[in-house]
């Protein structure tokens, strides 16, 4: 039995029927030529149900000792397990556009899992229009975090349209074969052992258990003699209508972009990818705020979380740890406000990269422990950690295929949190971004304007690093469609263009 | 502000992920001929947000003091109503059958409820076969009963599929005129007032709200002594696999038999209606044991709500008691079955009768704290209070239509308990019986195969009444459409007959 770490154990201590701590993702793919969508889709449920021995977490469920949560939690196999009951079949209402799956994904995600079996589903739509079908899926944050998440698309997906898979991608075997391509490709440093064990470390440094709070105060003051001019949570963070009480239903949205937009807007300031993903979304922010008449005086600040997880590595659950970033709303100049961003992440970064990886896990987790605390005592609204949660996570640099399937976009779909209303996340794939918006549906009702507000911001980047001319008017973008057509339509234009 | 009555706030405090409290329906409708589906479900679907004041308790959402649910909690208006979360459009995968509608009732029943909002949903669902739709509705039982609900579905229907309904069946409006035919119907007396006040007259009888433990022991103890050879709760219930601590995912299925049918075996016996329903389903249980070689020596008790609602009371959210029924499981001979169930339910009725409405309601709440505790002490699976719930709804004796669409079949999705891992419910409706059965998806896996145990158990109370001749081997039946067409067959068959 395996012990969930520290991080692991704070989702579920945090989950509650307002908050669920699910990760998940929407991915659209296109039926192959010529199949029936009916058998198609049967056979992929199928091959999904298709497992003799599940690899970890998928066939495992938690196991807990006489003091629930608060005690040591491992997963333990499911000995009873009911592969139907995670693999599902839905289907969209018509017209079955995105505006139906976004519907659908909202109301999936806003339930929360069985904790008294392993912590996933994954469903199958149909109905949506253009030869398109959809999976949702959704696992528990303490059974893997976004990367691993990535990693298990990773192993089901193949670049060549003719591969043909039989076995589940829950399954030990298609484990197995993914992680020796894995390490052959990224082969793992074993000594790094320390990331597995941060709980121990942890615990080595504590005289028991229940002075758990004191401890990990102890460590958060002494890092934080370290910080100097960095952003850190709970410092300067303003109030606004995306930090308040959060019920359990959500909204989510979705959108693509071309990944070479984004970064020829980081090149043009002299900074990286993740600056620009920055100052696209806090531009999106700052219209959005203003146009309800609340931007706050004083900036807004994005936890950013950061993979610590080392290539190849499987077997870690929750390998991150995060920074604050300044999302300088309050600064009107497109050009101030990305170089204000970029110090700030750069900052971050340097600050993060002077610890371990084990120790910065554990300042991360020691940073979320006032976090839990404040979010106990229902005041995370009044007194934010930060404002909104912006992540990226790396994804696959080419077209992908499931069984003869074109995956043509995969959206993350995050968590909200008491006091965090609003959760950005983007997945790099192909030649895209693929953000994922998920809200408190109350809180933010209006959350698919967000995907409008940002092409806004991603024209008003490029207008002044002097990519594009201003026009008249920025034109916003509908749907995830919209702009894949227009990848697709400017791919299929370079590929005509260099073939003649 | 209404304020909740005591067996209403027993309701949520006894919810729990593994236990939802919410009670539902799925009805089957037939597209009126010539309409467009889709036109049609979006014409319903605005026809159910159009509401310009909802009547109680759709607009209103949980208020609770300082102590939450263990002070007092009243209902008040929930002045940011988002309908549009309530309302939703749903759709089954292909092909479309029953078994994918059940499907997806299992999943929606397994959710919890908003707490944050009015304690309800309504999924319009396409994607039937044979130009049917489908319609769930669930509401938590804190907020209505099976009768309330009843009350809400016939408000909608109109036994005229000629006329057609402009306001939601939610609307204050709609709820004003559905009384005023009501009250002309069933003039209401007044003066009963106390069942709306049980919580009243409870408390006046009790020192402190702290004490209510002790005093309802004392109300139990005296209604006890009145027993006498009386089915009581805890008593003689053995244990079986239906008596098992459950998880929150549910299986649903449901079938319609003809009314005519049952009560001839009733009448034949000399038994009620009722008692028939309740020999029928305790013949299926039997079969179910036996086959799962785990028949207890002592026979299964069946807990029978009884309902108290005066005719033409709207207004009461749960006037229920109920009677504990000995179901005779034990006995081989269908016939001396029959009258022990018939025997042990007229003493169960009797007892209630000789209570007034209030102190029955009082009873049976006093009974359900003995069934709270050991819920919550996770006792409820070793020490059952009862082995299953048998519930009987008074519906609609003559077809109904809901804007021109063919109201086919009504089936309730009832209530799982910790230890009662299986509820059987029955509404009347035109010249059928609709059985719903919901059962912990992990204790019973195998619920459809009750549907086919149940028409066993008919055929041979038939049979033993010399109403049909024996067969060699009785042929079940398989989904609620049969059942159903058959009925339209007959119907057709009479009505041609009639006709000439």
């Amino acid at each position: 039995m395996k012990k969930l770490n520290l991080l692991d154990v704070g989702f579920l201590l945090n989950e509650s029927r307002e908050t669920p701590m699910h990760v998940g993702g929407v991915s659209l793919y296109t039926l192959p030529d010529g199949v029936d969508e009916q058998v198609f889709l049967t056979d992929l449920a199928e091959l999904l149900c298709n497992v003799d021995e599940f690899q970890p977490p998928f066939g495992d469920r938690l196991k807990t000792g006489p003091l629930g949560l608060l005690g040591p939690v491992y997963w333990e196999p499911d000995t009873a397990m009911d592969i139907d009951f995670h693999v599902r079949h839905s289907a969209l209402p018509q017209p079955g556009r995105y505006r139906e799956l976004f519907n659908l994904v909202s109301r999936l995600h806003s339930t929360l899992l069985d904790r008294t079996r392993p912590l996933w589903e994954m469903h199958l739509i149909e109905g949506l229009q253009n030869r398109q079908f959809a999976v949702y899926s959704k696992t528990h944050h303490a059974a893997v975090d976004g990367e691993r998440s990535i990693h298990l698309a990773r192993s089901m997906l193949s670049s060549n349209p003719a591969d043909r898979l039989f076995d589940s991608p829950f399954s030990q075997a298609s484990g197995d074969r993914y992680r020796e391509v894995l390490e052959r490709e990224h082969p793992l440093d074993l000594s790094v052992e320390e990331l597995h064990n941060v709980a121990d470390i942890l615990k080595a440094r504590l005289d028991t258990g229940v002075n758990i709070y004191g401890a990990l105060k102890r460590f958060t003051a002494t890092w934080m003699g370290r910080g100097g001019a960095l952003s850190l949570p709970f410092y300067n963070v303003p109030r606004s209508s995306i930090n308040t009480s959060v019920d359990g239903a959500r909204r989510f949205v979705a959108q693509s972009w071309p990944f070479a937009r984004v970064r020829a807007v980081g090149k043009a300031f002299d900074g990286s990818f993740n600056d620009a993903v920055l100052a696209m979304c806090s531009g999106a922010l700052r219209r959005y705020l203003q146009n309800h008449d609340e931007l706050p005086e004083k900036s807004l600040k994005a936890m950013v979380p950061v993979s610590l997880r080392r290539a190849g590595d499987l077997d870690s659950s929750n390998a991150v740890a995060s920074i604050t970033a300044d999302l300088a709303t309050n600064i009107e100049d497109p050009i101030k406000r990305f170089a204000a961003i970029r110090a700030s992440a750069l900052a971050g970064k340097e600050f993060l990269q002077s610890m371990s990886p084990a120790e910065a896990q554990v300042f991360s987790t020691a940073l979320q422990v006032p976090g839990l605390l404040t979010a106990s005592l229902g005041l995370a609204s009044r007194i934010p950690a930060f404002n909104t949660v912006i992540s990226n996570v790396p994804g696959i640099a080419q077209p992908m295929y499931w069984n003869g399937a074109r995956l043509d976009g995969s959206y993350p779909v995050s968590i909200v949190t008491e006091g965090v209303a609003l959760n950005i996340t983007l997945v790099t794939y192909d030649k895209n971004i693929d953000f994922g918006i998920i809200a408190c549906r109350r809180s933010i009702p209006q959350a698919q304007r967000l995907i409008d507000y940002m092409e806004q911001s991603l024209v008003e980047l490029e207008v002044a690093a002097g990519l594009v001319k201003p026009k008249v008017k920025a034109k916003p973008k509908a749907k995830p469609a919209s702009a894949k057509k227009k990848v697709a339509r400017a791919k299929r234009a370079t590929a005509s263009r260099t073939s003649k």
